[in-house]
This record gives structure tokens, C-alpha cells and sequence, in this order.
């Protein structure tokens, strides 16, 4: 289930309502390329925005049109009640695994975060991959509380922020892999750092691109397994212009979201307000891109 | 209604569910204490941990047990949607003015931000404050942002975070009323910079010690507006014990819910999972320094 490529992609809405024919063919087309898993409910498909019945939908929607390839669903809350509640609903949907990140507000203890998965792993039957996103949860993992919340039962996978393993990369995966039992695997997230982690021996790309360009994600996937380190930063590079993108974006999600109604697959405004897509310059540059870099 | 010692009450839940006659109680001392407003659903008061349904409860409650002294309730929600639904169920409930964070999880743009506020600005009847908290919403107001919003017709005051007043508190203020217009109120948070915030000019106290102490608040706010600035520190001064458990402790909300457990106004556990209360070491602490201070 956790090696491979994770696909992550948007949660169309429109006129602030799910649109449940461009996310069925969003994930058709994730599901034709075959891609390892798609995880619904990721950071860019807006968990946090849905409620419960939102969540339901874009659940039943993924499943339906995923084919043979197994969906993860989000359930971050802020109150473990509805993080069961949201784990309990997609398990009865069908997803395959959860994906659970410490979502805060006021802040959280090493305890109260553990506690939460333990409770969580308690009530499921289906692997959990713990989601680490120090950026939109504000809470930071030491490696000890991974290694306590990874001994948890339904605990298989970890998906880390890209950072760390662009720098003796490998040297941390060792590192992690001395601390984590052996069933956890190790992901990488952050798109831009992906060529690297992969190439430092992470299982799994948790990938924000390939939710929307999973043919591109693959191309980036296979030939980071295979190259050296001073070729999968090479590599990377050659996508600067859209990570810089990212960045100036303030993450993926946006820029996916304008992509996706650039190629027409959703109506624009796709996202729920107050969030926008890109203003009309980082839009040319992006419909630019699309091209150059033959996203597909 | 800007103007003094607003008080930011917790919301004690009893079995994950609002316990109705303790917030009762808790706003009933607020009201018998004569503070100049109060704040239901503040960060203290879990605003973003609890669904629509709760919220109305919440509301109801405390415009019930206020008497004379206006309520004011906090809107913020990661949607404009929700955002505009709590600020319509809050209206008809009988708020005399909104409190509204930009929340985010994906970061926010200024654009998107003025937009959240314009939006609100434009439905509703009632005073909006803006909440300045980047520790709590990821988002950083510039002072251009603040000068655009407060601008519009129902923003009449801007809750800061307290270290701005800290140092050159003064020259702070001055250049905030310089920016601002001359109806907009500019409130001081954060406990510990509250003494400094209000000798330096600030009109009003966004106070979460006040919430469950209110005598104590206005002991400190009347003071504080008394004497001068090195007079100011050491006022405050005199609660750094109390003001490095809410450091040691993530903020103000588990030290207050906790010193409700301890009085007895509330049964324990009062907050929802995964938040905890302060361990059995602080709470001992804790419940000396109620007495010690004479908190009441």
C-alpha cells in the first residue's frame, strides 16, 4: 500500500459545492496511468475546508472511479471525535488506508499527539500513515514520538516534508530506518525535494503534482530510483520554474488548482473562498509551463 | 463596546459535550463583575473546535447569563461560507459585535484576506473586530492590510498581539492611530504584555485571565491605566509565575481551563481530546498560585 507513487490530487468544487464529474475524472485519469495509491483528502484536496457529508462525497466519488487502485483518505480534525467520526466514514466508503495528520490550533503536546494516534490506531482496520506537515499543522515531530506512534499496530507508513533528505539524504533515511520498525515506510512530500528523497531511498512519494500530472510524477519517480544523487538533483532542476511556482504560491495547491482550469477539467473558481487561484501572470507563466515542461 | 476589559471565557465540555450550567455559571461571574464585554468562542473558548450546532449553544448561553454587559463572539472558520453562517446564527443570537481571525491552513494572501473581511463587512449589522493572532491563524497582518480593513464600515476595533507593546510601546500606538481611523479601537492580548499595552494607550484588554478572573483583570486594567510604563512592567511583573505557566503551557486556554477544574465550576476533563490539562506537577503550581495572587 505505502511504496510507490501517491497520487494527491485537488478537491474540485463549484459555486462552493463538490463537483463530483470533474473529481471523477480527475481520478479516472489517476487511475489510467496507475498510479500506486491516491489519497483523497490530502492537504490540496482541502480536508480541512469539508465537512463530514463533503467528506462522504468526494470518499464515494475516489472509490467509484479509482479502479484497481487503492484510495487513502484524509481524516485530520482538530477534535479526535471527529476524527474517529471521519476515520469510521471512510472506512465504510472503502478506502484502504487513512492518512492522519495532528491538525492544531492551540498548540499540541508530544503527549496529547500521541494519544490521538493511539486512540485512532485503536478504532481502525486499516493502515495509517502518519502525516507529518510542520507548515499547516504547526506541530513538529521529534524522531522519538515517530518512533513511539510508529510502534503503534496500524501504523505503516510516515510521510515527512521534503527537506530533510535533500541534504545526506541517505544518511537521515539510515537514520530513520534505525529508529522506525521495519513494516513503516518512509515517504517523502514537498515536491520540489522529491527527486532527492527518492533517490536517498525513500519508499513512497506522497506527490501533489502527480494528483493532477501523474504520467509526469512517474517520469520523476522511476528516474530518481534509478540515477545518483547529483543526477536527481538535476533532475528536479529541470522543474524550477514550477516549484519556484509553488513557492511564490504559497504551495502546490493553488498552482493544481489553476492547472486543472487552465486544461479545462473544472470550472473556474475551483477553490472555496477566501482561497484564489493564481493572479493572471503566474497563470501565463503556468499555461507556459504546462507546455514546456509537457506536464501530462 | 471597545473600550476596557473584554473577557475571554473557556467553554467547559463534560463528556466531549458543552456542559451548559457551568459556561452559565462562569458568565454569570463575568456579568456579576461588571467587565465591559465579553467574548464567547475566543481562542480560549475553542471557537474552531466546535461545529455550527455547538456554537449556537455556546451563544445562547452567554447572551442568557450576560445581563447587561454586551457579548461579543468569535465567526472565524477556514471557509467564507462558514465564516458568513456563524456571522448570520451569531447576529440572530443576539451578539452585540463579531470577532473574526483570518484561520487558515493553507497560508493566506493579503488579497484573500481583505477579501474574507470585505465579504463579512458587506452582510453584516453588527461591529466586527478584527483578531490579529499569527501564532494561532499562520497568517501576519502588515500594517497596510490592518490600515485597508479598518477602512471598511463595520470593523471599529483590531485585537493585536501583545509584544508589539512591550518596548516603545507609545510610539507603537501612536503611529497604529496614525494608520487607523479615529473610530477603530486598538486592543492588547496576550496577558503578560497586557499591563505595558494599556499604560501605552491601548483602549482595551482582550483578556483571557480575565475570563475566569475578572476581578484580578480589572484590578490589573485600572491600574495599568494609571501609572507609568516602569510601574506598568512591574504590575505585571508580579504575575510572571502565572504568565510562565501559560508559557510553559502552550498559551493561556489549558491554565485557565484547569484553574476552572480546580474551583470546581467545572468537572474534569473540560476540554475535548486531544487537548489535555495541565500535568499533576503544574497543577500544583497552579492552585497556589491562585492563592497566592488572590486570583478571583
Amino acid at each position: 500500500m505505502f511504496t510507490g507513487l501517491s497520487a494527491f490530487p485537488i478537491t474540485p468544487l463549484t459555486h462552493d459545492r463538490l463537483d463530483p464529474n470533474a473529481y471523477a475524472n480527475i481520478i479516472g485519469r489517476l487511475a489510467d496511468s496507475k498510479v500506486d495509491s491516491i489519497c483523497a483528502l490530502g492537504s490540496t484536496g482541502l480536508y480541512p475546508y469539508l465537512n463530514a457529508e463533503e467528506k462522504g462525497q468526494v470518499i464515494r466519488v475516489a472509490v467509484e472511479h479509482a479502479g484497481d487502485v487503492p484510495v487513502l483518505a484524509g481524516i485530520g480534525s482538530l477534535r479526535l471525535r471527529d476524527v474517529l467520526a471521519n476515520a469510521e466514514q471512510a472506512e465504510k466508503l472503502g478506502v484502504k488506508a487513512l492518512l492522519l495528520a495532528p491538525l492544531s490550533y492551540q498548540r499540541l503536546t508530544e503527549e496529547e499527539v500521541y494519544e490521538l494516534y493511539r486512540r485512532v490506531d485503536e478504532q481502525v482496520s486499516v493502515p495509517i500513515c502518519v502525516y507529518d506537515n510542520p507548515v499547516a499543522t504547526h506541530f513538529t515531530f521529534s524522531d522519538e514520538l515517530h518512533s513511539e506512534i510508529a510502534k503503534l499496530k496500524m501504523i505503516q507508513s510516515i510521510k515527512f516534508p521534503g527537506t530533510p533528505f535533500v541534504e545526506a539524504g541517505e544518511k537521515r533515511i539510515q537514520q530513520l530506518k534505525g529508529i522506525l520498525p521495519a513494516d513503516v515506510t518512509i515517504g517523502v512530500s514537498g515536491d520540489a525535494f522529491a527527486a532527492s528523497g527518492i533517490q536517498s531511498g525513500c519508499d513512497i512519494w506522497y506527490s501533489v503534482l502527480a494528483g493532477l500530472f501523474p504520467r509526469t510524477g512517474q517520469h520523476i519517480f522511476h528516474r530518481a530510483k534509478e540515477c545518483n544523487f547529483t543526477q536527481a538533483k538535476a533532475l528536479s532542476q529541470e522543474f524550477d520554474p514550477l516549484w519556484d511556482l509553488f513557492t511564490q504560491n504559497l504551495g502546490g495547491m493553488r498552482v493544481m488548482a489553476t492547472a486543472a482550469e487552465i486544461l479545462g477539467y473544472v470550472e473556474a473558481p475551483c477553490l472555496p473562498a477566501p482561497l484564489t487561484g493564481l493572479n493572471p501572470d503566474s497563470q501565463a507563466l503556468l499555461r507556459n509551463l504546462i507546455s514546456e515542461l509537457e506536464l501530462s
